[in-house]
């Protein structure tokens, strides 16, 4: 019935079967809709009709929508149900999904919402809980399907079926030995393409892309967009499988480490969004900010210690802004280029060699073009050739440095395992104005006395 | 037998069999390698034991192996295979990568690589190529399974089988009428949970979501991780059918796109990755840097136009750099939380109110706190009351202004359909140097009787 109905007129049919208590209607409605879809429509009726809501929606439809939505209105979400209801939910959700709802809760919560669940369900959680945030362990699931190496496909074929429910994906099948070691995996297609009685042992693929329950998860996400998997098996140490991470998990990961990534060059703080109230906000860029106005300090106190030539010659003032800033610019763009390549890239140190070359001839190159136009103009605009000379040369130099310096201070951070976006793009570039300013004064105090 | 060998034993087992013309060991160990490690293997091995390599290669892992390497490598190996086996290779190839392969290629060799080609599969890579880049139609694919509506799920499940080589993925059938229009779908878990003689007009899910062929691909990528599909229908302006776009597809898609928004956010050119030759990298981050340069002079012609006030406090000069960089930072902050949000969220004008006037709370709180610091920093340093304040009430302003700039340049331009990331960071940091020197040095000029 909703199919050729917009957005709004299944709202407003929704709120209307709500307030007319048809439930049948209200279900037909919801029957059509995909769980992001429901979980729109709750957040889009107007408050006083969310618990009708609540009640009306089925079980299952109840724990995929509540999987939709901020983990805010998770909470509240639950809060309506009450104990009972929730814990049929919880007992229902993707074992990931309520890890990360259960972080961060104060304990007595984490426990008051686990002591009613499945035993086994919140052993399971539990366990996920403990490993790393951002890791392996974290973001798998237990919705994949595991069969014996000794099975025949046929028997495969049953046991998927009979578990079509449970798994999320039923691209793969992973094949264990006695100890639930991963030993192999068969990809449903291959099922379909033998025999009946073909041994999986005989027909499994017996080179498992795996990671370790610890691996970091973007380079999970690096492997799974490599390999181009759905899903993708997680061990312990001594080879038990243990759970699948899904392509739809990696997803969200490649855009919230592009985020960081985003957030570190531009110091925007961490996990600022639309909803994000202003004081959270503000407080989570102050620190930031703070530093830098600091480190901005240091190129004042640079130009104090050089007033007695900019009293001589006010001109030489004129052009600070601009070379301060070309070099933070160019910094700024060096950084970003060797963090955005080593979303995709490992580097070893041949290539780093390699890049730091590169980057040297880019800063050459950049640098001679930019410092003749600049000495060129300063020429013209001031009518002193000596003080087109200065700002020049001075341009040439700092371009290549401010380069350089936003190619190895990321490149180090990582060799040393920290994020080279942590080498945000501020920071360099403050650290160049720093860098600018000695360098243009310094020369600027040589030639004094031809300046003037 | 590669199970438990290194990539580096691999490679060498590789060689060796390439030097002995040991073919069947070579595909012995080639098959257990997924294709982006034998394309790592094809890379790694020297030059010399290439076309051996290619000629060992069975067509349809040399096939897969070629849609894993660089676009410049697939064109150097298509060479070496020469022209009748290539084009089996691309006979065989999925047609989007084919379409990829083949932009910006001269007319000349694009017609000489169809030309021998199979006619259908030449007519639907040129089909694709039609599309615009970066929208649906040239991202998606063919390999997909389509039944008609009276079906039943015995007939489904039998086309399923028949096709499973071909389609990429199981995980969704599609129906469509008599004139190919998509009109449900259908995943391959419910054909399993239902009976044989169902009816899949009668299970299918009608209220489809797909995307038409002029969709962004931004927007293909926000629907498939809301809706943690696999593959995404794509249907013309009439609603026929015409592909799918695959997740693995999109997870490059949100790479790249998160890498476009660096590069913007950044000023750091178009696509320069590790290999970029230094002149095409200098060439590509030039225009930008060049435009600044100029923009940076205005920061100049503005001091030189308070030289006066400059000349009689040297002391203002000091505050100069922190002032500028302080209104730069905080907006490439707020610029970069609007284009991170804008990935995840579409914006109504009520929610783009909201978003300004929380940034105006944060630029006021932001300064307050700054400003004040700085006054008193001021103040001892200087041991002058009035630059204290001066600088302070300066910082207060520029850091509410700038914040806002950041915060509503983007937001207009996403307005206009333009990606708002064009306002790159370099340059909304370049318009607040502006803004904030005209501020700064406006103010002391109407203290300057009281700054002396």
């Amino acid at each position: 019935m909703t199919l050729s109905m917009t957005e709004n007129e299944i709202t407003l049919a929704i709120i209307q079967s709500l307030k007319d208590g048809k439930k049948s209607i209200f279900l037909d409605i919801i029957e059509e809709l995909q769980p992001y879809d429901i979980a729109q429509q709750y957040l889009h009726i107007p408050s006083k009709h969310r618990n009708k809501f609540l009640l009306y929606l089925p079980l299952e439809e109840l724990t995929e929508f509540i999987q939709e939505i901020e983990r805010e209105d998770q909470l509240l979400v639950l809060e309506k149900l009450g104990i009972e209801k929730s814990t049929k939910v919880l007992d229902l959700m993707e074992n990931d999904n309520l890890a990360t709802l259960l972080t961060d809760l104060e304990p007595e919560k984490i426990e008051e919402l686990l002591s009613e669940m499945n035993q086994a369900e919140s052993q399971v959680v539990q366990n996920l809980m403990t490993y790393e945030p951002e890791t392996a362990g974290r973001i798998m699931n237990n919705r994949y399907v595991w069969i014996p190496k000794h099975y025949t496909v046929r028997e495969a074929v049953d046991k998927l079926k009979h578990f079509a429910e449970l798994a999320e994906y039923l691209n793969y099948l992973y094949v264990i030995d006695d100890e639930k070691k991963l030993i192999g995996v068969i990809s449903y297609k291959d099922l379909l393409l033998s025999e009946l009685l073909d041994k999986i042992e005989d027909i499994m693929y017996s080179r498992v892309v795996k990671v370790d329950v610890h691996t970091d998860q973007e380079e999970v996400a690096k492997l799974i967009s490599r390999y181009d998997f759905i899903t993708l098996p997680v061990i312990e140490e001594d080879g038990r499988l243990v759970g699948v991470i899904t392509v739809d998990d990696i997803i969200d990961v490649v855009i919230q480490e592009a985020n960081e990534d985003i957030e570190k060059l531009s110091a925007s703080g961490k996990s600022i969004d639309f909803t994000t109230k202003p004081f959270v906000a503000a407080y989570r860029r102050l620190p930031w900010l703070v530093l830098l106005l600091f480190i901005g300090l240091v190129s004042g106190s640079i130009i104090d210690r050089f007033s007695a030539t900019l009293e001589q010659v006010v001109a030489l003032a004129f052009f600070m802004p601009m070379i301060a800033g070309m070099t933070g610019n160019t910094g700024t763009q060096s950084l970003a280029v060797v963090v955005r390549g080593l979303v995709s890239n490992d580097l070893d140190i041949k290539q780093v060699i390699k890049l730091v070359f590169r980057e040297l001839w880019v800063g050459i190159i950049i640098g001679v073009t930019c410092a003749v136009m600049i000495a060129l103009i300063a020429f013209v605009w001031q009518g002193n050739i000596v003080l087109g000379l200065v700002v020049g040369s001075s341009l040439l130099i700092t371009l290549i440095i401010g380069t350089l310096a936003g190619t190895i201070i990321p490149l180090i951070l990582y060799k040393f395992n920290i994020d080279p976006a942590v080498a945000s793009g501020p920071l360099i570039t403050t650290i160049n104005d720093i860098l600018s300013l000695l360098i243009y004064f310094g020369i600027a105090t040589m030639f004094i006395t031809k300046l003037m």
